[in-house]
């Protein structure tokens, strides 16, 4: 095959359009979730567009466990075309790898690609309720698929540069006071899921400033939080 | 959530540009693999276009096994807007599924989603060879992301209806003559890609007659067969 002609002319560009819209309690970049599965309790919602919103796109859709998601990622509006390498926040922030041999939102196409959990299917409302997603609230999405296991699972292969660097996981402390509150605002999943995302240490890289507050919109709250070493506190809920 | 009023406005569409092509020796729809892993040892070539033509921009893919494509089902310029549900082929095509519980290509949107097996990478000529690919020649692809084994691999996992309904594989026969020129024009790896091709049967669904003779283009040669029953026969390659 090495021996064909250059492929020309270079194919033409393609327009597509959101099937339906996500819902998280998470709203911004920051918290959100480095890549699907690491906030396992993180509750969201696929809510269709109106023009896909029929029980009959969903059908035989209960029969699977995991789907996949392309999805658009709507907050990199900055995005950087003609960047070739991108610094993952998994090595530290300051090792470049090529953008091809990276999930990093600074893309050719600003496209996401997330296998994500199936909770429950509303087919009537066109809403299906999914776990463990790392898209924000009002990502748009322009394909949902079924995960097929033959196809789409490989268990024990190389991953890179994502094998050898598991994250520092931080203890998340919750004072008496802002428990009760925790309490009183989100549902235990929510809660849960709060606290996988707190542990998984939402700061940029190359912040450690103790004595920084940072600030977390979650569920429509802004979590207020500190860091110093493998410890988080949250000190209250805005 | 739920009580949230209904998400507006409707969001914008969004332009993608080929990153790169694919090169198979498989030239059309018929005889392309069903899936992805299916034909695996199917080979295949990812150029990089131009614009991203650059060792730079697969800095560290060689520490995967795979890797996943976002792909235009460009062979379907007929496709079927507003279309709600599709009829796989795996389930004899004559039951009708939701579309987002397939990965037919008559979709709201016309993206592919493969993983395939990394077999070489050329970083100076910007080329990635791949197996198992189910890509056909031409095809564009508007993403090239790495396969993380954590995010990615949910093994064992319930699949729909693809679980219970494997594939009926047919018995190829390459009568002696047919054999040598086999050998002479392909390479044994793509020998065996075509053989496992066509062990999965590339007729459509509904037709079964064993007198009818079929042409499948694959590396530039047309392959003529014909099929009865559990047995599939290579007449002669033009």
């Amino acid at each position: 095959m090495t021996t064909d002609p250059p492929l020309s002319p270079a194919p033409q560009p393609l327009e597509i359009r959101p099937v339906a819209r996500f819902r998280s309690p998470v709203e911004g970049k920051f918290g959100l979730p480095r890549q699907a599965g690491i906030a396992e309790n993180l509750r969201g919602e696929i809510v269709l567009e109106q023009e896909w919103n029929s029980p009959e796109a969903l059908r035989g859709l209960e029969g699977f466990d995991y789907l996949w998601l392309i999805w658009g990622f709507s907050l990199n509006r900055e995005s950087r075309p003609g960047q070739l390498t991108v610094r993952p926040p998994r090595l530290g922030g300051n090792v470049r790898v090529g953008v091809f041999a990276s999930r990093s939102p600074f893309r050719p196409n600003p496209l996401g690609l997330s296998s994500v959990k199936i909770s429950s299917i509303d087919p009537r409302k066109g809403v299906i309720t999914v776990l463990g997603a790392d898209l924000a609230d009002g990502t748009p999405i322009y394909d949902i698929k079924p995960y097929i296991e033959y196809a789409d699972s490989h268990p024990g292969v190389r991953s890179g540069f994502t094998d050898g660097s598991s994250w520092r996981r931080l203890e998340v402390i919750v004072p008496e006071e802002v428990a009760v509150r925790l309490d009183a605002l989100f549902s235990p999943q929510d809660r849960e899921a709060l606290k996988e995302i707190l542990a998984e240490d939402p700061r940029p890289r190359y912040q450690n400033d103790p004595q920084r507050v940072y600030g977390l919109k979650f569920g429509k709250r802004e979590i207020l939080f500190r860091a110093e070493g493998d410890t988080l506190i949250i000190i209250n809920i805005d």
